[in-house]
């Protein structure tokens, strides 16, 4: 089945990835994310459990009328029923429906399951695995067998467990999935376990059926490690989920599993030109399952390769091995020098050279830049995701941008009846500001007070900056800087705004809060007018 | 040294913690951290680099004033410079300034740093890692040495690698820890590399003088498994962050590596009555920090020991051990079953009974309850972390709450002045609303708006409900939840209240911010209100 050194990526995104709290998926959805796995080059991508969920029943519909181009779609399932007839269960009726060459089949290897569980005999069981799989492959089905509960079924009773592995593999399974379904076992354990079921199972790796294949969860932070483990052992179908998404602390991420497997342990997932992907697919599925994509991810997150000690600034210009473990752009991520009070003048030299700003640090404007960051840094200001305010305060202080505008103030005023019906709510803005040396008060309505707010700026600014009507605002973030003192605390404002081809993000703080979206909004679309000037050439992405 | 089984925990939360991006701390904040470590019993709390930073200088002064109970702080520096005395370096009197017992030295391992980094000779680092280690025992200190870039410099040179360590060793080094300071090196490496180590250096694990200590970064996913890795091979004290806190992608997360070594392994890291309050100091360092809790954190996460999928929640219920692979008490977290619509009638029936409300599965409403669920879902309302608003929508639709106040209407009016001098800013609301029949029309000013509507709301109702007086917001949360809309996106406010005993949460959604907080707002009156009502008994932890 193998060749050599290849790992077969399994990723179950769609299925346990989706347990996940705070992750809840529409059809749409799922087939966003299949296909984008699909154009990954994952070869198998379980899509969900079409027995137990309608809207897994349209997933495998949909894909049967517009399938994926080089992935395996894999429906899964449980083993059919306690003292039932396969052929007549109707959860395998539905795994067929799904239309699918491979099936993946969970089954219990853990006695207390089974007696506790199932409520059935550890006789039964087996029955139960062995007529699953033979029906299925019966159908022409290809089967994987995920051995739930593996590794807590074995240190319990490996005899036993031992026994459920084999009559799948006698059934016909041609991967056997080993799962730490409650994610408690170590690596070193993980390590003893796989041999001794190398050995039991007579398993050739690379070469024959059936192969290993490990299912891990990330309860004793140790997902990937384990993953790994099984791998050095002989493993060579991994499974996880994009971002490591899962119930309670998450499945093996991928994003993680990946580079270590091909970049260091020198086995093959992916095509490397997928590889280089690997990072903008984790943002691209953190925005479609719509969580914040976790900075501090290695390989992928955004904080990865950056690097705020002023040794290691200085160490990494000179020579990025020194502190890089591996080169950024291998999984499409990038070095980041982050600004911060810690940061010293340093730093600043160097962001200033990442926006194309030429700063010497004897200049008095780079004292002044200093001083100021570290002043706003005190009141809440962030700019260490606030990239595109920090480089207008650079340009400000060096006179390198210019003034656009000039507000003199604005009201917004909001009403919200309720009553018999639905409620009543509007609001309004007025705006007056100084364009050219014209001076204009417009009012707009919205929907809210930002939105009021944002439309009356734009239409007083339209006529003169006629590019402004690109701009939009993407992502709109409020936190409060000090929880105790409740409505009343500072807060701020982060507003990540784009012009079709870049985004930006920009930040206010006030005690005020439509003050401070006010403050991000204005300087959102002065960066995105900065950006179109003639000043500076567009900067890297940011 | 050591006692057997004895794990000697050193946490680096106060110096490499706080190099992670988002992270900056004040003296007072280093104090707080300080402290509550000291408390938990952790032996080791290294507090910063005297030298390198005026706020660490002022931080070892304040803890000669006034001690931890049982912890050494250790003060942190590197080796002397090339070619200059230990006795008159700066960084070396600092140090020893810091008026600590122990102190830790962190010196070159790999050859590449030595002569790229401090454009020195190999001999003379050596020469530089024996002086000062000298130096600082022949002052009375007891040394810790962390060999830096230890993994990949003796990948690089194994020979000039295990020489840094037999100088600092022969120099009187009592602990000699070595550093995956890139984080880049997987488990079987590290386990390798350290049988290598106890061999060329006759290390006698818990016997005599050196032992060896570990220091993982998690930019491969696996400084958990490092650290396992490396108590496995021997080594006896084991470096890392509360939360894994740290640069990129943060050190070896404590909250991880002591219940896995302790609940699984068998070592002694801490008292177990200290273990039971591990959940406790996650949060409440995350709060120190300013960042919010990572709720997938292995062991004190809150979605640790979450149930969401319909099996595994019917499961855990007839035995925990099916799905949980330690007891959650353990470690001072518990079990909960979350709400979702991927949930059925299960689990809205175990969330009531979470929330002591009976509720059976024939009754009308509680389909309806979960026919409201699923709407208010869809709309993007948020129950997994808003259980209060969950609890009023179960009691409003089983009569169990009564109605405290009914809203007709509310105003806000912001003015924002910009010109001469500093901005001018108001915020008005007016609220109309009946209370046991009366109305009552109120109006309040704020810094902000959502301030404003909070000060009238509770200027209407606190002649009716006294206790609300002592309610308070402790945080305030708005996420837009469709990006692609901008600043008329729906907006979901999430609202932490507390009545100084308790802390619940509510949420709002509306595409004015001001409607949806003043959701979130009025169902935090309203379950602080129910809460002291004599309809049911204070509910758990929320």
């Amino acid at each position: 089945m193998g060749t050599d050194k290849r790992i077969w990526l399994y990723d179950t995104t769609l299925r346990d990835g989706a347990q996940r709290e705070g992750i809840s998926l529409s059809l749409e959805d799922k087939l966003k994310i299949a296909r984008q796995l699909d154009k990954m080059g994952i070869p198998f991508i379980e899509g969900g459990w079409p027995g137990a969920n309608p809207k897994d029943v349209q997933f495998f519909w949909k894909l049967q009328e517009e399938p994926l181009t080089q992935a395996e779609v894999v429906a899964f399932c449980s083993t059919r029923r306690p003292n039932k007839l396969a052929a007549e269960d109707p959860l395998l009726k539905a795994i067929l429906a799904a239309g699918t060459r491979w099936v993946t089949i969970f089954g219990k290897s853990w006695d207390l399951h089974v007696t506790e569980g199932l409520k059935t005999s550890l006789e039964e069981n087996l029955n139960m695995i062995a007529d699953t799989i033979e029906y299925l492959r019966s159908q022409g089905r290809r089967v994987i067998y995920d051995a739930e509960h593996w590794f807590d079924g074995y240190l319990n009773n490996p005899e036993y467990a031992l026994k459920t592995l084999k009559t799948a593999k006698e059934a016909g399974a041609e991967w056997l999935v080993l799962c730490d379904t409650n994610g408690g076992t170590l690596p070193q354990d993980v390590t003893r376990i796989i041999q001794d079921v190398v050995t039991a199972l007579d398993i050739q790796p690379d070469n024959g059926s059936p192969q290993l294949g490990i299912h891990t969860h990330n309860d004793s932070g140790t997902a990937v490690a384990n993953g790994l483990a099984g791998v050095v052992e002989g493993v060579r179908m991994v499974q996880g989920t994009i971002n490591g998404y899962g119930e309670r602390c998450g499945n093996a991420n991928l994003c993680t599993l990946v580079p270590n497997l091909q970049l260091k342990m020198g086995y093959h997932c992916l095509a490397d030109r997928e590889l280089t992907q690997l990072t903008k697919t984790s943002r691209l599925i953190s925005e479609m399952v719509n969580l914040a994509p976790d900075h501090h991810a290695p390989f992928v997150g955004r904080s990865a390769f950056a690097h705020k000690g002023g040794i290691h600034v200085s160490a990494v210009q000179k020579n990025p091995l020194t502190y890089e473990h591996i080169k950024p752009e291998n999984i499409g991520n990038e070095r980041r020098i982050v600004i911060s009070e810690m940061a010293g003048l340093s730093n600043v030299l160097s962001k200033a050279k990442t926006f194309g700003i030429e700063l010497n640090k004897e200049d008095a404007a780079c004292r002044e830049i200093l001083t100021r960051i570290k002043e706003l840094e005190h009141k809440g200001y962030q700019f260490e995701v606030a990239e595109a305010s920090f480089e207008l305060l650079m340009r400000q202080a060096l006179g390198q941008t210019k003034s656009f505008f000039q507000l003199q103030g604005f009201q917004v005023h909001c009403d919200m009846l309720y009553g018999e019906g639905m409620p009543y709510s509007n609001a309004l803005a007025t705006i007056k500001l100084t364009v050219n040396g014209e001076d204009r008060l417009e009012a707009a309505e919205g929907n809210g007070p930002v939105s009021a707010l944002d439309s009356a700026l734009r239409k007083a600014l339209v006529n003169f900056y006629p590019e402004i009507a690109q701009f939009h605002l993407t992502d709109y973030k409020v936190r409060i800087l000090d929880g105790g003192a409740g409505t009343s605390a500072n807060t701020r404002v982060l507003i990540e705004s784009s012009n079709g081809h870049k985004r930006w993000t920009t930040v206010g703080v006030s005690a005020n809060i439509l003050e401070a979206s006010y403050q991000a909004v204005v300087e959102g679309i002065e960066y995105g007018l900065l950006l179109q000037s003639t000043i500076k050439k567009p900067a890297k992405s940011l």
